[in-house]
């Protein structure tokens, strides 16, 4: 499991230069695949010379599975021709409205008309941690609401629905006209909080602006935003995540991964007329199948400088700061049961952002397909140079990224430690106060973005959460990070000395564990109404830190954003016109956290010479069964074992193109019924990030037959079976 | 500090498939530098356009002080040159009888008259770890002995004198003529183990079959072994180590990183006529200087493959896996104040090897430096390309190279796992008792090499070592391997079902721990001394999980061997011969752990545009102390301060030419006077492995006047003092 994206999640604690702001959802430009020799693109045939070097016309989408399409440009004909059946317009629209978008990373469907959702249970996990206490472990035992009054609120959550889209292009666009690159990405910051201001009429809206095909197109998405949302069921963390770390990212699995919530609004559950039918029979063989959901990024037009980038610096630098994290956790969960069960979110977390980096990683260290994206670059830069118009305006822009990630090599320490490191909750909650006091008196157009006013709901909802805060945990991350700072940028740099002073890591974080009142969420309160004067006057030990550090962070952002992160945003608008030039918008843009729709079939992969069957069944767990964690099935199920099915589908794969952000997506058949809950992709998947192939990519899913099955026979969930028959 | 290279420590836990056998010890080829315009290699005038395709011939050394040269070929006139003097052959001599090798991966002198050996701390840390108690921590405290009754026999300890080379290449050669790749690893071990065998004629005498050029030349190291070595003197940790890990590797330094023991031959002090003396002045600007001693090793002609392999696969790997112990460790060390004793040396040694692998790594990922490299051997390929004779013998080198590698890149994690980690000590008594009894029977030249005749001297001192071991630690290192075995493996994957069955990683590190019986030394001689059916009959866990494994982990060292060491280290030899037939013989091996004698001068560097200036001062140690870890003097140099003169150099950088290994060597002035003591290099001397950089590569060390003021003033080490002076 864990194709979960969340931003304050390990995955994507560390933004990477190549695509991504401060404030989250960005976008690069459409991938390109194998080269399909009998479909040039237009403008092409006409110089095969010169812009066609190696074999044929690159940059064209293969005969194959790829693709997360946005549902404007779903391309039906094709998935016909290949599958046999396209999508009409009603279909699409009306699984549109079906999927909802978990805002803090992952995807969901509606499935009856009383506001139920299913996701996974690894996207609720952390609400269901929240909701645990000593000797009332939701996580170990699971959760059922017998009635609607036992129907838990989640303390920190938020679940949005799509209500439109708008194309702003062209006023995003004018905005930065002829600035230089230090202030593109102010400018472009600037407009976008307007923008998104105008349209955030109340609370309930949500807007961003987000950059598609690498800043060819900015769409305003627009979303009926749900925060009263309450836990219905999840199952027990052993039958969510058997097989546990080592079966991640691997197949064959079986895993009943899932969770129902309900939207509420008003004190009541939403009216939610749009949802989604259950097949029983699941996914046929030869049968299209559809993924509706929110992959989170792909980069799959980064410049080989940022490749580069990303497989030399950044991340290796992550691997090993979670390596150290997880080693850490895994003995801090040894003092007794309950600093296990405060370590085991965490821990589960970054067990799963190491294998989704190894797996990326080892995509970028292959030289086969490392050769490819350099070959497409060639035949890119190639076609633009057999264009003097098009060459005059974009042929230095993979030249002036390629410098801004040398300079980034210069910088990226700084910048990911003092300013964009995920550090632990009471640091993220004292810096978003410090800051908050400086920014929200300023014109929301010059705020630091994550202080719009139109991300102010969002901002408030996680200062004020009840969500609790462990201090042993804190304590252990508060010490590993101002170890690692002291140790990766030197006990000589002024911010080092600013942090500590003559303290040791470990003594500076015990004491502002001991010190801190920022657990309180009056004490929080009333630091946020008190503005600048009461951050000022705050002797709070670790409000004091991060003033401390605040000037050094801030200055390290302000570098990166004016003459990195501005400099690879322009330059990444000129290589996707020169995309557009080449290609033109007939394909779908990287993944932004907005909704899209990939196709596919069942089918297994190849491994290691090995054929990976498509499909597993109940049987197979109880036959991995051994007892012991992550193979030890809960008792329920093994109490239930006698009234399954064993030959009932489990777990299936299917070659739908999926990334982080589509965990909780469901897989819908023809008929537009769930015929599965994709909740993981085969180790393969995750080099998706940076193109999709067709040989190997795999996504898992439970199947709808499990689904049924085991809610009755295993957990005798009678109110959620009638609710969505 | 941290120099150190241990074969048992984390440093060189994996060895590169680039150039070292599973026996330690082995070479690559002469280190080529920046170009020197003006003297091209006299092969290469002729066909310039050919064989000098980019900025003029390569391959040659900088007028820098690049190299880590053996005494037969020292480059005097060449250093005279540079530095104004060069050494005489009596000079050479003498050094060369001073410098001694600690077996485990250190370097030191004889001081004394009477057996007194100088190293670093953290030479003998495990010994002065292992001589502790409870009460009695001597790494906190520091050891001096009073009287030769109270020096302390360290319990797992060899000092190694080195008696004579000889050219054993011609036999070496004449018995892998005409073998093919796949026996040619074989037939090598053999011919090894028979020359080793004959030269070894006593416990007293150990000998080593050495690869110098990358197979360019095989000689025999005999050596005199002392076994019996004492604890004479150990600082306080906190001054041999006083910044700790912030600061390992970097400068400012003021760490007093000395130890002294003393060699005993028949429970007597050794003799030994030939010994250094000090200079009370230290080094002066301008003049040379000279490090004898034994780096461990450099791969300065590995291939690009080579290079991209080490970069993609075995830097990052080894990084994770370390980091993570490092967090478990520091979490472990909080239990208590003994758990932090026990931790401590290992965390110590894992610290190290992340600083060490990570300047490594950062001089791969400079694109810059890589670009020198890829260059280097476009330059040699294209010099044997047009040689026909040269062509035709070493033409495919490269290429069978590159696919070896390639080859690797599939088997890497199961060899680096089940036969090539760096477990626990009990783990490693196991195995070597449950091979023992397989391999001893064997002919000689027919065993695995550790187990050869002229290693059991070796072998027997490990198996029978009363080094004690913590079970805490045990079951922490074993769960974290078999983990580490079944995420990376795959549950499926037969060995992983082998090692654990139905166990999980914790449950059977417990059992293991708490069953085994191997701590008891009485017990390891039984299986020893029992052979095969002892091993056999045992039920003893531990033998019984590494009879378990034994098979699988066997056959992937056979196919590593056979088929990708095999077919590197037979190209390696033809790569050589292109080297040798470009630019003869007057360069240096790359380092194989063999005495070797670097040149150059106290001289500071350039840290982002700042000049670091090469010495400290007694007096800046208490400035920079802030009374807490790592920055807390012990009592002993606090209360001396007024005793002490702030002026005193302290410690000091130079150009040196050093890698791991070669901590503990003294630094020589021309008058053979010890001026300094190696304890540490730069950041930036970690890429050394690759190639020397002149502009910043810096070797660190504790000034001679440091050394003996602090013997005197700080420690009243009288007896140490009358005995050196």
């Amino acid at each position: 499991m864990r194709i979960l994206a969340s931003s304050s999640a390990w995955v994507f604690a560390f933004v990477s230069v190549a695509a991504v702001a401060c404030g989250g959802n960005e976008a690069s430009a459409p991938p390109p695949q194998a080269p399909a020799p009998n479909t040039a693109p237009p403008d092409m045939g006409s110089k095969p010379a010169a812009v066609a070097p190696a074999s044929g016309p690159a940059l064209r989408l293969a005969d194959n599975d790829e693709g997360m399409w946005t549902f404007d440009r779903f391309p039906a004909e094709r998935v016909k021709k290949l599958h046999g059946w396209g999508p009409s317009k009603e279909w699409l629209d009306q699984v549109s409205q079906r999927a909802v978008k978990l805002a803090f990373g992952c995807s969901g469907s509606i499935v009856s008309p009383n506001g139920l959702v299913m996701t996974n249970h690894h996207c609720v996990s952390e609400c269901v941690s929240q909701l645990s206490k000593k000797g009332r472990d939701y996580i170990a035992q699971g959760y059922y609401a017998k009635s609607e009054a036992e129907e838990l609120k989640c303390p920190d959550f938020e679940i949005d629905q799509l209500s439109g889209v708008t194309d702003v292009t062209s006023r995003v666009e004018e905005a930065t006209k002829g600035a230089p690159e230090s202030e593109f990405h102010a400018k472009q910051r600037a407009v976008k909080a307007v923008i998104e201001k105008e349209c955030a009429t109340s609370d309930a809206v949500r807007c961003d602006v987000v950059t598609l095909y690498n800043g060819g197109q900015y769409h305003l998405y627009k979303y009926h935003r749900f925060q009263d949302v309450r836990l219905v069921f999840a199952p027990e963390f052993a039958a969510a995540f058997f097989g546990g770390d080592p079966d991640n990212f691997n197949f064959p699995r079986y895993d009943f991964d899932i969770s129902y919530v309900r939207l509420y609004e008003g004190n009541k559950p939403a009216k939610t007329e749009q949802h989604f039918r259950y097949s029983a029979a699941g996914p046929k063989e030869g049968e299209p199948i559809f993924v509706a959901g929110h992959p989170y990024k792909t980069e799959r037009l980064l410049t080989v400088a940022q490749l580069e980038y990303v497989r030399d610096v950044e991340i290796p630098e992550k691997l090993m700061r979670l390596s150290e994290l997880r080693g850490a956790l895994i003995e801090f969960g040894k003092r007794n049961a309950e600093s296990k069960r405060i370590a085991s979110t965490e821990l589960f977390d970054i067990e799963n952002a190491i294998k989704a980096y190894t797996g990326r990683y080892q995509s970028l260290v292959d030289k086969e397909f490392f050769a490819r994206k350099v070959n497409e670059e060639k035949r890119l830069r190639a076609y633009a140079a057999a264009h003097p118009d098009l060459e005059k305006t974009v042929g230095d822009a993979w030249n002036a990224i390629a410098r801004a990630q040398e300079q980034y090599r210069d910088i990226h320490l700084a910048h990911g430690i003092l300013e964009n490191a995920h550090v632990s909750s009471l640091f993220k909650l004292a810096r978003a106060l410090v800051r908050a006091g400086d920014e929200i008196p300023k014109p929301n157009d010059q705020r630091l973005s994550e202080f719009n006013d139109a991300k102010l709901p969002a901002l408030k909802e996680e200062l004020f959460s009840p969500a609790p805060i462990y201090d042993d945990l804190e304590a252990l991350e508060l010490e590993s990070y101002l170890t690692w700072m002291r140790a990766a940028l030197g006990t000589d740099e002024p911010a080092v000395q600013r942090a500590l002073a003559k303290e040791t890591p470990a003594g500076l974080a015990a004491a502002l564990v001991r010190g801190t009142k920022l657990k309180d969420i009056k004490v929080r309160k009333a630091l946020f109404e008190g503005g600048k004067a009461a951050i000022e006057k705050s002797t709070d030990p670790l409000i004091q830190l991060l003033r401390r550090i605040d000037g050094d962070a801030r200055a390290v952002r302000k570098t990166y954003e004016d003459t990195i992160f501005g400099v690879v945003r322009k330059n990444g608008e000129l290589v996707a016109k020169a995309h557009f030039a080449a290609y033109g918008q007939t394909t779908y843009p990287d993944a932004t956290a907005t909704l899209r729709l990939s196709f596919g079939e069942l089918k297994g992969w190849e491994e290691r010479g090995k054929p990976v069957p498509p499909m597993t069944m109940i049987g197979g767990a109880f036959e991995r069964h051994t007892g012991k964690e992550p193979y030890a099935l809960p008792k329920r199920w093994l109490d239930a074992k006698s009234k399954l099915t064993a030959t009932t589908p489990f777990n299936f794969v299917s070659t739908n193109d999926i990334i982080g952000g589509n965990s909780g997506s469901p897989m819908v058949n023809k008929e537009g019924e769930i015929v599965g809950l994709i909740f993981d992709g085969n180790i393969h998947s995750l080099g998706g990030a940076f193109g999709y192939n067709a040989a190997n990519n795999r996504c898992v899913s439970l199947h709808s037959a499990a689904i049924l099955e085991a809610l009755d026979k295993v957990y005798g969930a009678s109110r959620i079976l009638a609710e969505i028959k």
